[in-house]
């Protein structure tokens, strides 16, 4: 038995949605999370994965987990929440993960929203904001226009700079349409996510391809190392470092929150928590455009749709999202392994 | 005389700023324009002048005045405002120019913002939005965090299409610093501005540079002409396309306005009003920051301004505006010439 568990073989497996949900609040219990934490942010986990956003899904877990483990995220942080202004609402996520305090915020913000035409959410003392196109996806369910705003750890030089002082800050937008799912934009500031370079190194490759990221010293660079060490290239160059200033500005200053500059790794357990802060922003599209502005908006998708090669910003989530709901995910060894060598042994396999 | 009119020879002329905005007023009000309206809309001309923004500017002249002369621009039109949610005031250009509607629901909504947190203002039945970063850069003088969104006529593809959809639709942004002028960014979704192509075909040269515009088939060119006639290149590929539905959105289907896809030319006195909508988001950054966000944000600040080759978005505009207010701005000789052609003698030459 011992052996077994000392030198265990993992093989990657195929997960249904529910079971994907169940074993990520295992994992995220496991390393000291309350298990309504941990049932708010396996679900956002689960989705992720179910959507093809591998990169924000399970391979979080152990990252997720060592941050718990090591108190860098209070993992039984209960958020609060406060109307500091009649269309403004402040979200303290008591350095917890970000999910509950959205979970907890995001409804009032709703029905604020509906209120006054528009509201605002700040949600400080928090943690990776994950896909930053969930909450503006749950806003425009609910019939309203999303606009989401975060920080992360700095990876972007301002341009002509070489130390990173951005995030590859996400920012993320939804409006429902007539008759279908909402249209979802959800970009990083970054051409490509940090998280390719990452997966370069890991894999022991030594070359990325041009264009993904600069050294240390500013230069373009093609070595996977000298990627890592030094920043990500921009999306639209010097205009994207513009759009992640306006992101760091909306995320983090009207928070009072860390700068990117300052924020720790949201990958391992070592340093302060992130306290990065994320802005949430719901429209009641009614408000000017009364109920025509369904109709009105069709006219714009079914122009985008009309274009042969074109489709709708979110289309392709929705597309994994079905197969997943029939196929399931795939949760890969290389995250069972990691987790079992932090000790985390799944007990219902 | 009449010889003197019929063959004048212009000459590029270097105007201080009160004379380059006298100069702009008179052509607008010889063209069909209120004193009121042609003041407020000189102003800002002049103003995009002074900041170095010279395709928003001065060379803006014969068009504005072709669209009052042709009634698609009401240049007597009164704009009216109305606030229709507790945070939300719609603003109807009345088919007139944008700026004496942006002058004035921005007082207006500067006002909501303060009392609400957050507060957005719809302008419809508008033309051309002008720099986008001024009425932001007026709210970040008043102490207020600003988005800006417009869209304009169709000129950017679907990413994946061949057919323009998307306008080069600006977003801007602007926050107030501590002691010394807001931070502006004001970007359009472009990789560059189709004025260049346009200047390029205009001086009849043939070529333009790769990665501005693909032909009417979606292939990169470097045909001047075939890029006019085709689309723009959006910054950061397909990211720069989602960038410009967010916008369309924001700008058009919450205003009730024009889509991009069915906007006429903000170029000429051709077809209907272009009935084009602006959105315009302020908040109070002291809503959840306190008054400690001047502060907090001089970090993030410093830390761009310590990067040696990097500064904070919008200094070139301030350098370019001081030179102005002791140098003046060029009137180009081509600018007179084309509203000589179109009957206007300044007669206070």
């Amino acid at each position: 038995m011992e052996g077994s568990i000392a030198r265990p073989a993992f093989h990657s497996r195929s997960l249904d949605l529910p079971a994907a949900r169940a074993y990520a609040a295992r994992v995220l219990e496991r390393f000291g999370t309350s298990p309504e934490n941990a049932a708010v942010t396996a679900d956002a986990l689960m989705r992720a994965e179910a959507d093809g956003l591998g990169t924000h899904g399970l391979t979080r877990l152990p990252s997720y987990g060592a941050m718990a483990a090591a108190g860098k995220i209070d993992g039984h942080a209960v958020p609060k929440m406060r109307r500091v202004a009649p269309s403004v609402l402040a979200v303290d996520a008591g350095n917890g993960f970000a999910y509950p305090a959205l979970a907890l915020g995001l409804p009032a913000l709703a029905g604020m929203a509906r209120a006054s035409g528009i509201a605002l959410m700040a949600v400080r003392r928090s943690s990776h904001f994950g896909v930053a196109g969930q909450p503006v996806e749950a806003l425009a369910h609910e019939g309203l226009v999303g606009l989401a705003f975060s920080n992360a750890p700095a990876a972007i030089a301002p341009w002509g700079g070489k130390r990173p002082v951005f995030g590859t800050n996400p920012i993320a937008f939804a409006t429902p349409l007539k008759g279908r799912a909402p249209a979802v934009v959800d970009l990083s500031v970054a051409k490509v996510a940090r998280g390719n370079i990452l997966a370069a190194v890991q894999r022991g490759e030594a070359a990325i391809p041009e264009g993904w990221a600069l050294d240390s010293e500013g230069n373009p660079t093609t070595d996977a190392k000298a990627g890592l060490a030094g920043t990500m290239v921009p999306m639209g160059e010097a205009k994207g470092t513009a759009l992640a200033f306006v992101i760091e500005v909306m995320a983090a200053a009207l928070t009072a929150s860390t700068f990117a500059l300052d924020a720790p790794s949201f990958f391992d357990g070592d340093g302060p928590p992130a306290a990065v802060g994320h802005v949430v922003i719901a429209i009641n599209p009614g408000a000017v455009a009364g109920d025509a502005y369904l109709d009105h908006l069709e006219r714009l998708a079914l122009a985008i749709e009309s274009e042969p090669g074109a489709r709708l910003p979110g289309t392709r989530r929705l597309f994994n999202r079905e197969r997943a709901a029939r196929e399931g995910v795939t949760l890969s060894a290389g995250v069972q392994r990691a987790l079992a060598q932090m000790g985390f042994v799944d007990t219902t396999d």
